[in-house]
């Protein structure tokens, strides 16, 4: 994306300061075991340093930046929910789901090390977000820490992603409607997006009925954000997302692309993006990062 | 096992009771959704439903009696830790990982659904436990709910349950003397052990420093449990074992019988229930179940 504005340099900076936070949070929380331990832990760094863009951790950052909250607090969140995130692309590599050799320009975990570890490598991130959120560290008041727990987990399962990754598996064999399309991207990619920015209020001490704004950000911007995979997929270019591309229309899957069009996808995913700004509306400045965030969405090119 | 005495009366209808407890509150706890992510659940449900001993689930809710804790609560952590317990056989029994094709006598999840929805049950499975207990229904404290997260993450992850069987997966390769063995099954199998008496005692509001004895306990047991284990694989049954036996052996790996012989293996699984049952010695009455199922443990047929 072109960086001209205030606004996108607050956010280049920031996606470059969460990208160095993140590294430096894992890095520290990771130490390589002294025994054979040595290469699971070795396949979760290799898997969660040094890759991606962190839009999840800078989402949960940002909202938890507006309310006042300590930056170490939200960072070992972030690294949570952003655990969460890596050990779930881990999974879907594998070859028994969608086998893929590439992730972040370089050879996905099950390649570099072996199948059986990236399964394992996955499993322990996983249960590795918890552990973090549930520590006292993390927060010192343990209603914060249940709360935290509990967002990220049902956003997670059956109810959330893994749910919307079995829709996904199914997608191929079904016929696909947009309704189907939309409820299956909310669960596989908006539930987490939208635990992101939860997970930030609640560190910010914000009850549920102050949150219903923030939730409808979310599932605008986590809708935009799918439309957006999809549209690059389709036309984007596979050394810039540094992944295959192009695999749903192959396998015959409905997108968003395949089902509106691309024209009436960007339009589409552009009208998400003002609707999500025009729910931070109650706020000021300090809502910019979101909005900002929000734009980027849209205008990214991988 | 022969039912003879009070002791094993006791013990034969807690483990019938718990079998029925934990299968209906599986039932309750994870309806089938009308739409595709049914296949997701049918596969938790086939995993987690009408199998298994639930030794994680009674050794939980025989703690958590000892100190007079609600048996709604009991069992809902119960349900965690066995939903833990589950998605690792599931992942465990995987082409990649051991690739089993029996499981409780039926064909396991990878088998009787197909490999990618067994990934996808296993880590909803994981994700449901963490969900399950940061939610206020488990317990009105939200201390206690911080503390049972992080006691039950820290024993699954890389630090317990999946640093173990990282170092059982290169235990083929390596030579592995009894203190390794020692430390592989104390982090495969029994950080979980562990953790279940643990949620028990943290439910009764016990201290951590009231829980030494326990863990102590759970320890002795949880050794005593896998030296029971390598034996039933070297001598037992592989009908009364509803899995595949002897794998342990063909794959070369070292074991407490390779490493004992099964007469001393047999031996010290008796001392240390022995020594498991003296932690106890603080306790009355209300511990004979604990101590029936250490003696249980050195005493099953499969």
């Amino acid at each position: 994306m072109a960086v001209t504005g205030v606004a996108d340099t607050l956010l280049a900076e920031s996606l470059e300061r969460i990208a160095r936070e993140i590294d430096i949070t894992f890095d520290s929380l990771l130490p390589l075991p002294q025994d054979s331990r040595r290469r699971l832990v070795e396949a979760m760094r290799y898997a969660a340093i040094g890759g991606g863009k962190r839009l999840r951790p800078l989402l949960l950052t940002s909202t938890a930046e507006m309310y006042g909250v300590d930056r170490d607090a939200a960072l070992r969140a972030a690294v949570a929910v952003e655990s969460i995130h890596v050990y779930s692309l881990i999974h879907d590599d594998l070859p028994c789901m969608d086998d893929d050799a590439l992730r972040h320009g370089k050879p996905t975990v099950h390649c570099a090390f072996d199948e059986a570890t990236a399964v394992l490598a996955g499993d322990a991130l996983h249960a590795f977000a918890f552990e973090l959120l549930a520590d006292v560290a993390t927060s010192g008041d343990p209603f914060i820490r249940a709360e935290l727990v509990q967002t990220l987990g049902t956003a997670s399962g059956f109810q959330g992603m893994a749910g919307g990754q079995m829709m996904d598996m199914l997608a191929t064999e079904a016929s696909m409607d947009l309704q189907t399309v939309t409820r299956l991207q909310q669960l596989k990619t908006g539930a987490l997006l939208g635990a992101a920015v939860e997970m930030g209020a609640i560190l910010g001490h914000v009850q549920p009925e102050g949150r219903t704004h923030l939730r409808g950000y979310a599932r605008d911007i986590g809708l935009a954000f799918q439309i957006v995979d999809d549209l690059l997929d389709h036309e984007g270019d596979e050394a810039a997302a540094g992944k295959a591309l192009r695999k749903d229309a192959e396998a015959g899957k409905q997108t968003f692309v395949s089902l509106l069009g691309p024209e009436r996808a960007r339009s589409q995913a552009e009208m998400l993006v003002e609707q999500a700004i025009t729910h931070l509306k109650q706020h000021g400045r300090e809502a910019d990062l979101l909005r900002a965030l929000a734009r980027y969405i849209v205008e990214r090119d991988h």
